[in-house]
């Protein structure tokens, strides 16, 4: 279980790949965005995209499965306040796999509730040619490693509960 | 059609309203978002929020539906470059109907690609109560009116082709 204190300024995490098929693309885009070049094949052809591409807050949200999947599921997370930066930086196509890591930018208690910090992250996406297809600064809130629990259990990484 | 030029410093868009049903929910939560306190009754009750809640990237998702369908559809878009910041303020439970609007702030011509322009907005999203729940500023790049259409059709607003 990881609490605030397990995170560290300049660690990252690797989240593992995510392939982005055909149907997944078309469904978010019926759901979410059905602009014409997220689903129509010939109107993505005419577009400055060449092809159809996903919405990119289908690469947000699947990259948020990523980050839930390898880090915030054995978390202390109570949620995230928001972004401070997102930039879609290059299409992504039907079939594409997307890679994505975080890295921790800041660490920073809560000054008003003594049981939660912030950790604040850069997050980088790749798709299979290793170009960059977005990035994303946000923050996550996480509770503090309880007193009592300290080192009862768990894999404690390199964070520990000393840093404050 | 709107184009680039249609976008005034200024104006306001009303997007409509969207009720979160607790289906459609969990439905994204489960594919995009699995934390305990989005899917799971009892972790949602024993959590800061008191009830499960809707992911952020839903209620972002959900929004940009609203304009896809208020704005966006009837427009020249040519997508997204990003945002400079969202901020999730206040928890989405099931059965809120959210309602959103955007305000537009700037409107800059493309310096190197005379074809378009970028417009970059505010997004403020409220609940059946009015509180606020979500804030948003994004930029969309919208293909400039062409010349020879002008006034040939569609409904111009109080934009034309005269601004530059």
């Amino acid at each position: 279980m990881r609490y605030f204190e397990d995170f560290q300024v300049g660690q990252v995490h690797e989240l593992g790949t995510y392939e982005v098929t055909r149907e997944e693309l078309l469904a978010f885009a019926r759901q979410y965005d059905p602009q014409p070049f997220h689903l129509d094949e010939e109107a993505g052809r005419r577009s400055i995209y060449g092809s159809i591409i996903a919405s990119g807050w289908q690469t947000a949200a699947i990259c948020h499965r990523l980050l839930v999947r390898a880090v915030l599921e054995d978390s202390a997370s109570m949620g995230s306040p928001g972004l401070d930066e997102l930039r879609w930086l290059r299409p992504v196509r039907p079939g594409d796999t997307l890679s994505a890591r975080i890295e921790v930018l800041e660490v920073s208690p809560s000054r008003s509730k003594q049981d939660r910090g912030s950790v604040k992250t850069r997050m980088e996406v790749r798709n299979q040619q290793g170009e960059v297809v977005m990035t994303e600064l946000a923050s996550v809130l996480f509770r503090r490693r309880p007193a009592t629990t300290q080192g009862s259990g768990g894999s404690s990484r390199n964070g520990e509960n000393g840093n404050d």
